[in-house]
């Protein structure tokens, strides 16, 4: 590990004082650092890359922020399957397990070799419109696919591996992978899906159908919905972050993406453990 | 029952011969038949009158439609308490429970003097800014507060009769009349409450924090809700057919309103036997 | 306050040496203590009476233990509205919300005639075989009917004022009041109804018709349940303290009580303070 | 396809002609038709064999009753992979999916070796008390771990590939395979679980810990339970068919079988479907 990226939470000014020792850190042991240019401009160094090169210039990607943050570098990863070590500025997160306490000794570590992985999936969502192909994202948590504030709810044709399924009637669709499972997908009822498991999850947000649940399906299944409301009032997000507005009959498909995202584990930690943590499960 | 009124669904052209066999059976029998101008145009008789008027002009009001309609219709009744009918042209509403074949021997009676009815609550909402109140609605189902479909989430800190509840971390939170309980409150696990029980529901949408639940309180409680999302991304909406656009520290103030609404029951029709046939409780 | 009676958690060996400073404090305010015999035994004073017995005797009862001490001695009351004060001896209790150091404060207060009560509603359920009562219970979280573990599921036809709700196809049927709606109902999905509400929540344990739901209902309504279990594989339980063996066709009516329970409130803890403490709202 | 078993499910006389018929039709395409006792007895014929035997004894095993009938059959299969057709005498079953309509058409086809099979995991549940085996069961849907009607709750210590994960305080427990996720854990809350997924779901009963919820792990999982309940007031039931009385800090051991199940589809019918069908997911 000779050149470690470093992507700090955007606006965050408290993160200067961490960046700076981390800098100094790194260079005192010889591994080169190499900045976005937003966590550039926050360090006060020049040379900042844009976010997008980075994970071709590096060994290992150093996200300091929170889930937010590490989901949005996860979409940018493309094929490039560069380690991610998620810390976490604030609690604890799903996804960014370290803290600050802990980064120095995991990085001892991981410039030693020493280090264990996880592999996640992501999902690849595409918009088909007229049989055209108009748009394509990846996704780490879940594709969502809900109505505009004011229609009373969203009618989702769904088909997996060309098989019907049901039409949705509601206010929206989570797909979820199991890393997402513990996040949106958890509030709209859906089950915590372990992160190794090869699957996906479709859980229906306020279905009208009391009978409709969340269905956890084979990662290699194929899902296509058509959006049923005739005006624009439906929209696909991806991880929360990314909007495309959806006209009727668009075709959203969603399957596993060709590559996964490797997250560097903190020591010493299971995921039972964080979920305890995060859910509360030891209180009563 | 000299004058009846009539309010059609709009825009429903199958309902012309229904308006003009009801016409023909209500001029038969001395009865003043009053149209909004919508349904006049639809039944091609001169003379409608603009709907909010209507209320003021009848002894009885007689929808036909569905739900949707008949919501309308109630948030425009007002102070002057005249009964509705709910007549529904496609299956059985919870609002509107008599069919077409019910229609003429229910109307027949009522001539008579003979039928009973049912008060419902209703809710008036308020929107406060900067101290100054600039909305106020009524609802017969439900006020809804949510966030826009790019927020991550709306945050609302709710006080009840002065007193601080939670700060909701939601997609949104539904104020429900009992009569609402199993419209759109129900899709996001709301309990039924049966219609004549004094109390008012609210049903957090996705709540972020699991051990939130659906809270049911008396009538006579007074809820304000301060949103707190920044930017104009939350929004107030009655009865899923009226909308109002929220900005940051708007105060929304709800409470039961100061006059009900009367529907006319179906004779022979309980409140259960409509839940058993809408939810098929009866079927395994 | 003249007289007052102790009824601490039977075999609690830990609140041996609150007895102690209890009694001698009442001692000195000239204050009659009344013990129950076990707490007499665990205080080491003779002159204990039958539990039974004690609500006749004093002017206030004053519980040491938890929500479950509390409970049993509820149902114990009777006709008579004699005030309880309940101490919680571990963490905060829905019922018992005084912890130990708030004691003696509120004690001094209420010597001076300073106390703010709340009344709750009671259940009565009572047993019918072949037209005889057979059997009848107070509870004050719940009246709850359920399967044996070995039965597949219960049938549970259900009356509410003689009108045919649904036949319950379940583990069982909550019927709780709003004081219990935050015990064993809320795990099996009911909603929080706040406690001077004056209703009754009917909540089906593991319903196999998925569209069944609570039912919130007047507390003025009759409820009658027709046990259809052909083997002896069904039971009644009482706050989850009293259990009777239902056999089929047994007939179980649950009421409102003609009479309530009068609860001492601790002075400056709100309803919804006690929820966002238990229920861990305020964290995230 | 020369020998078929075939099991009746008991105490059917319906059942009776159908057999008739089914028994001439197998003997005048020449295949014979091997009984276990009890259908051979509901035939009136002689000759009927131990069901346990019939496994070994046939090419294919046509049970006739319901999805409870197939569940027993199932357990009995043991090592053997004898192909099940599932025929439903009522309505349409999860597993029983083919009617007597269909039968014949379908067999037809089966004796020119012409049908499509689909492979189930079963699960194998073993008891350990103070070190040792003392028991071991199979299911195809689920072992339910839950507490006797009269206790308040089970705790359940609850590991999986000896991580911790937490202690259920509930009323029990459902280990469920995709195949049982359609039957009690639905009812549960669980999650919907396409057959073919390597997965098992522990969904928790009524718990006490609201944040607790369903939790879907790889089906290579190895799964411990210590039950905590110090009295015998817990049970361990397989398929809802079988149970077993639980000790304080018996372990429970829950794993994938190492052998399958082979269910003979109806052709035409996927699993959408046959949802679709029994969840009333087309009504509104």
């Amino acid at each position: 590990m000779k050149r470690i990226g470093i992507i700090a939470k955007p606006h965050k000014p408290e993160a200067r004082p961490i960046l700076s020792e981390l800098l100094a850190w790194l260079e005192a042991r010889g591994v080169e650092a190499i900045l976005d240019e937003e966590t550039a401009e926050l360090a006060g160094t020049s040379g900042g890359h844009p976010k997008p090169d980075l994970p071709g210039l590096v060994d290992l990607l150093l996200v300091l922020g929170g889930d937010g943050t590490l989901l949005s570098v996860a979409r940018l990863i493309g094929a490039r399957d560069v380690p991610i070590l998620g810390v976490n500025l604030g609690g604890l997160g799903f996804l960014t397990e370290v803290t600050l306490e802990e980064l120095y000794p995991i990085l001892d570590a991981v410039l030693q070799g020493i280090y264990e992985v996880t592999h996640r999936i992501l999902l690849t969502a595409t918009v088909h419109r007229q049989g055209e192909r108009i748009a394509e994202y990846v996704a780490l948590n879940d594709a969502v696919i809900n109505k505009g504030v004011l229609a009373r709810m969203i009618e989702l044709e769904t088909y997996i591996d060309g098989q019907y399924v049901t039409t949705f009637r509601a206010d929206g669709l989570i797909l979820s992978t199991p890393t997402g499972s513990t996040a949106y997908c958890l509030a709209a009822g859906g089950p915590i899906v372990y992160p190794t498991l090869r699957a996906l999850v479709l859980t229906p947000i306020c279905p009208h159908t009391l009978t409709l649940r969340p269905l956890v399906i084979p990662d290699a299944a194929k899902v296509e919905i058509v959006q049923g409301l005739t005006n624009e009032n439906a929209y696909l997000t991806l991880d929360g972050q990314v909007g495309f507005t959806l006209r009727h009959r668009d075709v959203i498909r969603v399957v596993r993406s060709d590559h996964t995202i490797t997250l560097l584990k903190a020591p010493g930690k299971d995921y039972f453990q964080i979920l305890r943590t995060k859910l509360k499960w030891g209180e009563r």
